[in-house]
């Protein structure tokens, strides 16, 4: 027998998979490094999960999450089949690009096979691409990571408006800049394939683009329970827009794709929106005083309009930086590329995490390490 | 604007998506029809997933559901790295087909693109390989749904010995069959591409070939948490093989793809396995029963390793017979396809269950209905 390696896809071998935020085993970190949301899901929810732990775990879920999509639906004054639900938004997307775009080397146009996106902007993006074998497209966002205009992509060198499907962070990540609904909007018209705005973090935004994906038929809207919701453990995530679309992406979903207490949970959510928009305030405030204090000690901390800032500190380097601040026991996150490597970004977690962050901050300040 | 139907993949647009058992709305139906485990979860495993019901949920889960690999990898006498689990078993077997076949129209050989199954066996099958592109490539069983042996595959017209994947349901669905692992290991030698043993069903059976997967560096074995082990709500399954097999599957992966409470529920599961070897016991003394009961009706039963058997039924046809159980409250399952379309489908509850269908049999029986 040979190395079962030559059994493997050349494509899938070449891969290099997404790497997620580090779920830390030490205890007692203050954990700023993966977005999650400080506060607990509401206890009426916990409650609904507890009641529904029993002998219905012994049967499938709901195949189309149907209760949820419902409640969904009315959420967001539209019709049970212009929803998708997934096990996460990660899935569905993984599933936009599976079903919107050809794997390249087929007879496909180049278009055809092209996953556009901003960069910097979610870096699953292109490890998408590549594992369907799809062209990851990338192009670089404006100066402070702004949206180009359409004036501007069409003057650019490198954007297709003919891309099969463009995926857009709204609000951006990691830089945390917020996009107006009319601004996406002209680029949603001007392409001609699929557009998904990718609103992970929008519940933390001044304003949202939900209404585009029921509007414009080319236009998905992603959103997901996890960070807002507080429900990262139970990946539930959905997606907006044309009942064409939504059955394409259907057409390909697993059958029982969303775990049976994670559509419980989602369900419970949407019946509690209150206690989540009263986090969101709190998180927004928390976000406001911590960049004002970083500010304060030297650091650049650009707008956010998400549950996280991204900073460039003073003097050591971004990458020294997140040991210091991991030495002291407070976890941030800090990435590799050249456009974003000069600078950490930081979860807004409660006000006493806030906390601990500037008073570990100071202490480092107070007394620089030899370099 | 086009209509969107422009923007899908003409491979999405002509998909005929997997149908899955029917969930009932309808309360107080006996529910035979999707090889459910009648018994609940070991009232530990409730225990410890209410438990966990608490502010960790807005935490990621593991991304590689460390822990529940660790167990698995003591129960099988292997390592973590011989072991990946999915979103169930579906997911993983779809990320098979992903990792180690080529769409077809590449420049891939006709073997690089095959998926090669027995007919009939698990009917998701074709459905993933047509949603990968690739070709579904079915091969009947003998007669009685018997394994045909290498020498039969050899002169047959239609087995691929290069095909890149080759997918057994042992025991098989729909018929129940049991096949010796000596025979299973002839052919997964015979073979040069991957073969999964899906074992969805092993529990109930009186032999399992999970050693093959650590023996054959060409083979897995897909096992699920859902039938044994009543968990088909939190979707948890795993295959085991060669680290480097595994290693493929896992590039392809959804970051976070098992839900946490799944994590939780299977993890506390094998710290009860005693509970679940009863239910087994109870399981296949309840099959052996309804087998002989229906025998004595007239029923033509086919011997089964499962939770379910496959019984032709005295007139009127099978499909006839669909209508008048559900008429009477009991709902199995019927399959269109003409291999298996003289047959029924009746999943092995409670004793009790097998005594509402037998009197309903009865009844039905006494007094044929006009056709």
């Amino acid at each position: 027998m040979k190395s079962p390696k030559t059994l493997i896809r050349p494509l899938v071998r070449n891969l290099h998979p997404y790497v997620p935020g580090e779920q830390p085993k030490v205890k007692g970190l203050v954990k700023l490094n993966t977005n999650e949301n400080p506060y607990p899901p509401a206890p009426a929810v916990l409650t609904a999960v507890q009641k529904a732990v029993d002998d219905r775990l012994r049967l499938y879920p709901n195949p189309t999450s149907h209760v949820l999509r419902e409640k969904l639906a009315r959420l967001h004054g539209c019709k049970p089949g212009n929803i998708i639900v997934g096990n996460g938004s990660d899935e569905l997307l993984a599933m936009a690009v599976r079903a919107f775009t050809e794997p390249a080397g087929s007879n496909a146009s180049k278009s055809q096979s092209r996953v556009q996106f901003f960069h910097p902007s979610y870096s699953l993006y292109p490890v998408l691409a590549a594992t369907h074998g799809a062209e990851a497209y990338p192009t670089p966002l404006a100066d402070g990571f702004a949206l180009p205009t359409v004036r501007e992509l069409r003057n650019g060198k490198r954007w297709d408006f003919q891309a099969a499907l463009t995926l857009v962070t709204t609000p951006n990540a990691p830089s945390g800049r917020g996009y107006r609904t009319q601004d996406l909007e002209s680029i949603c018209l001007a392409q001609k394939g699929v557009v998904v705005l990718d609103e992970a973090y929008v519940d933390f935004a001044d304003e949202d683009s939900s209404a585009l994906a029921l509007k414009i038929p080319n236009v998905l809207v992603a959103r997901t329970f996890s960070k807002a919701y507080s429900l990262c453990f139970q990946r539930v995530g959905y997606m907006i827009g044309d009942p064409v679309l939504i059955d394409a992406l259907d057409r390909i979903r697993d059958t029982y794709n969303v775990n049976g207490l994670g559509q419980v949970a989602a369900s419970a959510t949407l019946d509690h929106l209150g206690y989540y928009r009263r986090n969101f305030a709190k998180i927004r405030a928390t976000r406001t005083r911590l960049s004002q204090s970083l500010s304060e000690l030297g650091f650049k901390v650009l707008p956010s309009q998400t549950n996280f800032i991204l900073v460039e500190p003073p003097h050591p380097a971004a990458e020294r930086w997140l040991d210091l601040l991991r030495a002291g026991k407070v976890l941030v996150r800090w990435f590799r590329q050249p456009e974003v490597s000069r600078y950490l970004r930081i979860t807004i977690g409660t006000d006493r995490e806030a906390d601990v962050l500037l008073s570990l901050v100071r202490k480092i300040l107070r007394r620089p390490p030899s370099m």
